[in-house]
């Protein structure tokens, strides 16, 4: 009556809706409530449609927003690490592979491999799609953070080098709005909000 | 430095955070926590993307993910309707309108045409995109209500005459996917977790 596929990818969404008691360290805008990372995804899809005109090369728009929305779906697994984290690096983990293998792999074969393929380049960081992808996961939480006076970077006390350093990849994928999170950045250091290294 | 539309669009950004904070009915999978409006689209967007090749028609995918994307921003002014409420009617009211145009309006003129555009061809229903992307926010909570012991069903005694015709606009986004949703009905009241009338 319904093919066996459709079996499997219903068991998937109902896999995923885990990703909503993901709890980020970020908070929503102006608040101190933390975001979750289904919350997140839905927000860096919603940027992503906005503001794919100042990629610094065309992208596939659909491909950008299919990489935001799954990019934190092998957290269920994984959990969440800190961008900031000093013990723990955030790249492509060992155990971020197999979560996304485990997850995925819930699909049919070859939608499976697409995810997880999409799920690796957005990783790997290197097509426009990705960079413009990475780009909008690392300007949310700017936006969040100065809107919350400092945020998690007064609360975890992360320097404004630290920072510069982890937002400057926003330049790989748009210039443009690189330029406008530089200035948020340093704007930042003038309100006191962001504290520079000695 | 950095174009004018583009502070716009920050505005815009920021401003649909507020769908975080607006509580559905519909619970978590398993779950007695209510789903928010991001979580929702998020999750709508995912079985979009999933779920495309049961379509009856063939669609342009992004267009759906962004009607799911945006579909409920309007809530921000307007509130949620209830799918079941006998008082107040859901569809397109004066309302929704009004906070179209208030909020797609913070984006600059030619993005703010084209979202308000795609949201009233949501509503509308007409198109396949629009009837494919309204399958899915018919089946999510209908996933949802099945793993819920019954749900909002049960909760406000909905019967399941009143589900199957609200249900049933799935058919004309998917015969495939409406066969398995009339399936989880049957079941459904089998089970005794959704009630005929008398």
């Amino acid at each position: 009556m319904f093919p066996e596929n459709l079996l499997k990818q219903i068991q998937f969404i109902k896999e995923i809706d885990q990703i909503k008691y993901i709890q980020r360290r970020t908070k929503l805008f102006n608040s101190d409530r933390p975001e979750n990372d289904a919350e997140h995804s839905w927000h860096l899809a919603m940027m992503a449609v906005v503001l794919s005109e100042y990629s610094n090369e065309p992208v596939d728009v659909l491909k950008v927003v299919k990489m935001v929305l799954i990019h934190d779906i092998v957290e269920i697994d994984a959990g969440d690490t800190f961008i900031y984290d000093t013990q723990k690096n955030h790249s492509n983990t060992e155990e971020e592979l197999l979560a996304a293998k485990r997850i995925f792999g819930l699909l049919p074969k070859e939608q499976a491999e697409d995810f997880i393929a999409v799920w690796e380049e957005f990783e790997a960081g290197e097509t426009h799609e990705a960079k413009f992808a990475r780009a909008m996961d690392r300007l949310e939480p700017l936006l969040q953070n100065t809107s919350n006076d400092g945020g998690t970077w007064k609360e975890f006390d992360v320097s404004f080098e630290k920072v510069f350093q982890k937002k400057s990849i926003i330049k790989e994928g748009s210039d443009t709005i690189w330029n406008f999170a530089e200035q948020l950045l340093n704007e930042s250091v003038e309100k006191g909000i962001l504290k520079k290294e000695h």
